[in-house]
Parts: structure tokens; sequence; C-alpha cells
């Protein structure tokens, strides 16, 4: 029943891909925008095309109990290891096409691309049930139930409604019982997945595909200055503790210090002032900070730097500066050796390698620490993700899947195959 | 049946303005704070207060039809012009017990220190209904009446509760019919308020009183910065165009111009940023600037220079800034020889004299236009104000008790009267 691959171009295989993740954008739970969470009825709808499209490629499909649609491509061998791509099916509200659809698409098209050939490893593409951590506040739901972390807790865990992770399996007509099947039970040989870049960092620099090392360790934190609330007419310049202003120098210097490292990035997204009259002088400021670097001792220094600095920007204001780590979460870098065949089936298809850190989390992460994992990033025009108008170029879809398929003869080749 | 000063000290009596002060906080509309807005049902409580002292010192009472309570200690002849006292009997929510009150309180007493004694003016000793601008978001409607300006358009303004003006003036047994009875028929000698200064200058100078030459012209405005928002984990720091940290740079430009102008102000006291989450590039922000300045030049030279200052430092960032004029008001200055025979009475009373601008607006900015005006403040601990712990120092009291009884004497002799 597979569809004949060889009698289309790569342009039209590209073009169909991005075409399947525009139909699936229209799997909705809210009519004109994209929005998708874990095992809303939108998601039956998302599998149904999902399916038929794996089952047209050949594969068996199925859906394990953490609501994860998953298809394999037999290997030559029933003994064989097998290979996963994999990415996720949930999105944010109001979302783009692409973020994790495309890597699910982009797994099945390269089964298409084998045109029926068999490897000396199966495949098994993953659509993910959940990874945005939108519905109930954490992430990865899918990918941790394949490395055996959903857990009861997990499972506790309500949504806006009420309504809990295990209820919302139970509705989709899953059984909760059974999610322990859905953890993988031997190593596989590798986790491949690919993923919009979500920045703007390849759209810079006009490179299509970027090949991560590393997925960034993040730090957040919230910083308060406490100054002093005065009347803005009555109180001069001098005599003012003015805490947003504190606050204010505090963010410049976060800034000029991650501008000054390689790599490290470092946002104050969010702030607020009290009492946040236009007449009365800030009394207290608080501020949210978002650190990232691939490497943690570089995340850790550029941390204990920025607190120092708000001790003294605020002390030399007669404000106090308070502050709070929120979350913390280690660099995960992906395989060395799957990386590097990544490198060389990217070098085979004729395009430049661009080696990249991953700013923002993947599925890849969950699962890096139990298999070698890969991850390639396609160009994102305008850096735009978690936006309607998020969208990749066919050209670079397409140089993607040449990639992705000279990857695959990589990988078979140092299984001995071909 | 007036009350025989002579028996007590000077002390004693500054004690009492200050008890009579925290008696009227006891009216209140809500328990346990002092909140009394635009006639409010407490604000009868404390009208019978006001009108027991007044009586008891030998004053004819009255309330206008806006709601103000005004004593008058009539003169030696019933053809002598009338001097003014007066502040306000409303306060903010959870406010301290001095702001206005202290005025009314100090011109009762003023009356009170003459001893039964009749001089070449009346004193009108008048507690308005309402400056703070609490409740219906336009302030002075009590000291509006007295020049004529408690229009038709002020008396259906309405509260957070859907009533107006006049309508709180009838709940109040007041007839809106006859407001314009409350205005003056004929231009007073003069009008002089005692105010706490609402700041911390005269604490820090360890001065106890301030004489006001002017009220401070303001500017209120509000500033947008439009950047975009961006992945905090994707985008590098090159690459982003942070509207809040354009606006941080702003908030400190805008700062240091103060700082470098005598006697100016300016204010960024409210900022949000969007969409204001912590992994989130900030693409806009909003802030507020408040400016203000004794000369109208000055400070209209300081709206321009930082409204420059926005272009520049947003420019710099690929970030746009746009910005609106909410308010503006210009300086009020007080009456040139009034204020100097106020400067006397200090001097006669052994307190130096230290002019200041006020910055914060006062019932004395409404009448200033209409007559001749004096203000005199009193230190305020900590400069603490709209403030439950907002207090004045038993000294100070006494100390502007004696400049009030010199300026009366100076305006006396300056009548031809003693």
């Amino acid at each position: 029943m597979a569809e004949v691959q060889t009698d289309i171009t790569g342009t039209a295989r590209a073009t169909r891909v991005i075409a399947r993740c525009r139909e699936l954008a229209l799997c909705t739970e809210t009519p004109g925008e994209t929005t998708r969470m874990f095992l809303c009825e939108a998601m039956r709808e998302c599998h149904s095309h999902v399916r038929g499209w794996m089952e047209a490629a050949g594969m068996s499909v199925s859906v394990d109990h953490a609501g994860n649609i998953r298809g394999v491509w037999a290997a030559e061998e029933a003994e064989a290891p097998r290979l996963l791509i994999a990415s996720h099916l949930d999105t944010v509200p109001n979302a783009g096409a692409f973020d994790g659809v495309l890597g699910v698409m982009m797994g099945i098209a390269l089964v298409e691309e084998l045109g029926g050939q068999r490897l000396p490893f199966a495949i098994e593409v993953i659509g993910f049930s959940e990874e945005e951590g939108t519905r109930f506040g954490v992430p990865f739901l899918g990918s941790r139930a394949l490395v055996g972390g959903l857990d009861d807790a997990l499972l506790a865990r309500t949504d806006e409604h009420g309504c809990s992770v295990g209820e919302a399996i139970t509705t989709f007509g899953l059984n909760t019982s059974r999610i322990a099947e859905a953890a993988l039970t031997e190593k596989p040989l590798g986790y491949f997945e690919i993923h919009i870049e979500q920045g703007p960092v390849l759209e810079a620099e006009e490179q299509p595909l970027g090949v991560v090392e590393s997925i960034a360790g993040q730090t957040r934190m919230e910083f308060a200055f406490y100054g002093e609330a005065n009347h803005a007419g009555t109180t001069p310049m001098y005599l003012r503790k003015d805490a947003l202003l504190a606050a204010a120098e505090w963010m410049l210097a976060v800034e000029a210090y991650a501008r000054g490292v390689q790599g490290l990035v470092a946002t104050t997204g969010r702030v607020t002032a009290e009492p946040g009259a236009v007449n009365v002088v800030a009394g207290e400021a608080r501020v949210t900070l978002d650190v990232r670097h691939a490497t943690d001792a570089i995340r850790n220094e550029a941390v204990d730097a920025v607190t120092v600095t708000a001790q003294k920007v605020a002390g030399e204001r007669g404000v106090r500066a308070v502050w709070e780590k929120k979350s913390e979460q280690a660099a995960v870098p992906m395989d060395g050796r799957l990386t590097t065949m990544l490198e060389m089936g990217v070098m085979a298809a004729g395009i430049p390698v661009r080696l990249m850190v991953s700013g923002a989390g993947h599925d890849a992460m969950m699962v890096a620490t139990r298999m070698p994992a890969a991850m390639l990033f396609l160009r994102s025009p305008g850096g735009l993700s978690h936006h309607p108008e998020e969208s990749v170029l066919p050209g670079d879809v397409e140089k993607a899947l040449a990639a992705g398929v000279e990857f695959l003869n990589v990988l078979a080749e140092s299984q001995g195959g071909k």
C-alpha cells in the first residue's frame, strides 16, 4: 500500500510535507486559529490524518496509552534495532503550523523516501501527545511516557478546568493503567528530531539547516527591588529611593553582561512596579530573569554575576535587592556519535553544516539521557514561532529531506547495511 | 462662648490641634482606617465636630451647598474685608490624619489665639468638602465652588457606583440649585492655607516650616516602546529589539536629566511589558511620565528633551517610541505681597524662612487666580503623606501657630489695625 515516491520530485515532496502540516493546523479546539492541546478532541482528528499517512507509507500504527501515535517501518530483520524519528503534535494556543508537527511529517516523509526499501534498523515515527506544557503547566508529557517518566504525580495534575492528565487520557479512550506500556523496553539505535529553529540565527546567516550540538541549560529567577514609594511632586530627585530605576539599571547591566559572553542569552521579560501610579515614585519593582547557555558553568557564573550586580546597583540607590531561583535545568548535550553522523548526512546532501545550540527545550531533551539523540533545525523565517505566521521555506524542507535521507544512509552503513 | 485661650500654653494649644486632627480621623466611611470622601456619611460627623469647635471659638457657622463648612469670625467693622483660612476635610482612602484637616484646625486655632480680639478684617475659616479627586476623578470640588467653577458638567460626573456629584450633594441634604451661593461675591483680602509638606525636603534640611512661593506646573505623559517579542532562548542578544530595555534606558536618561536641573522632578512610576512572560523578550513596554517644575518653560524644555531622548535610545535598538501628553497644568505662583507678609510673620515668630515650591497640588491653586493666596508648609516626618502614619511634630505645629498669629498681626497692620 506504500505510495510510490519516485514519481515526484524533491520539491513536490517538500510541498507535500508543508501541505500536511497546514492540514493538521486545521485540527483545532478553537475555530479560526490553531490550538491543539494534550488529547483534546481535535487531536483525534489529527491522529486520523497521521494514521492515514503512516499506513499509506506502509507503517504499522498504534496509539500508546499516553496518547502518542507511533508508526513502525519494519527493518530488514525482526531483531534489528530501532531508530526513533519523533516530535510533538500538540500546539500552544493560537499556534503556527510547524512547531512539532513538522518533525512528525518529516519522519513520515523520510519513510516514504525509502520507496519501500528496508534498512538494517526499524524506523519508528512518533507524534508525541504533548510537549508545550500549556494545558497542565508541565511539558514533555508524551516523551516522558517514552522514558517511563509519566508518573502518578503527573497524572494527577489538573488543567484550569480541574481536569487531570489521567482524566484527559481516559476521556480520549485510553487507559492510564497501561501507560507503562508506552515506555521503551530496549535501548533504541537513536532518536532523531527535526524541528523549526524558533529563532532568527539561521535566517540571519542565510543557512537553511542547523545541526544541534546541545540544548541550552536554563535558570529562571525573580528579582525584587525594595525602595521607597514617594510623592512624585514633593520628593526631590536626590531624596528618592526609586525601586524601578534600580531595576532599570540592573536590566541594562544584565544585557551588557550577556552581550559580553559568547552564546549567552539573558532576558528580563516581565516587570511590575508598585504602587504603579503615574504620580508616585515606585517603592517596589519586580523583574523576571531567564538565563541560558550550552555550558552550565558559564550560565551559573552569569547568574552569580547578575545577582552581585543587582545588589550593587540597588545599594547605590538605597534600594534593597532580593532574588529567588524559580527553576533550573542543566544543559543537555546531543549524542556526539549520532550528531557526527547527522553532520555527515547534511554534508552529503551538499549543505553547509551549521552547528548550533538550541535555546528552546525539545522532546530530545527528555530522551537524551536514555539514548543517543540528534536534532536538525530548519531556518525559521523572521525567527517567528508560537505565532500563526510561523513558517518554513519549501527549499529548506527539501534540503532537510535530502539531509535526512543521507543521514539514514550513513546510519545504515554504520549498521553494516546497504 | 469663646474659650479662653490665655490660660493654656502654646504647647498645649498645638497638642489640641493635633488631638482634633486625630479625632476627625475617626470619622471614616471605612472602619479601621481613615477614608472620608466627598460628602460621605462620615463627613456629617466630621462637620458636627468642626461646627462645635468653630462655634466655641465664637464663629458663625454655615455649610454651603457644595458641602464646604464655613465659620466666620467677624471683623471690627461690618464692612471690613475677609481673610480666608482654608484647606480640605476630605481624605484619600486609608489616609493619615493631617493632610487638609490640619489647615482647617489651624484656622480655628488661629481664631482661638485671638482670645476674642477683633481685627480690621474678618476671618472665614473654610473646610472644603473635596480636594483629593478620589471619588469623582476630579479634584478641588470644594474650592471650585468658591470661585464659581462647580458647573453642571462636574455635577454630572459619577463615582464608581454611578452616583453623581449632584446626587451626593442632594443625599447630604444640600441643594444643587443653590451651589452658586457658595461662590465669593467680592474679592477677599486674601487666602491663607496651612498644609503638611507631603515631602521630605523640610525634614532633610531640619526646617519646621516652609513658605510656598509657587505650586509647580505638571505634565503627565505616557510613552510606548515597540520592539519585537522574541523567544528568550533562541534569540541571540545581538538580534533582539527589546522594548523593555529601551524603556529602561530611557527611564534612566529621564532621571539623569532631572537630576541636572535645579528643582525639576521627573518620575516614571508605572511600567508594563508585553507579553510580559519570563521566557519572551518584551515586544512592547509602556511607561508613565510625570514632570513638575515651578517654571513652565523649564518643565516644557524637560518634556521636549526627554521625548527626543526616547526617540534616540529607542532608535539605537531598532525600537519605535511614541508618546502622548495626558494632562498639563501650568505652575501657579502664590501672591508676592501676601507671601512677603507671611514671611514677615514667620520671621517675627523667630523661625527661619525656607521658601519652597509645592510639588503637590492644593486648593490654593484653584483660588490663586481670583485672589491673593499664600501657603505655609509644616515639615512631614519621613516625608510621609497619603499614609496612615502621616504625622506632624507638636513643636512644628506650635511654631506654625506662632507664625500664623504674627502673620495676622502683619496683615492687621497693613489694614491700619492694631
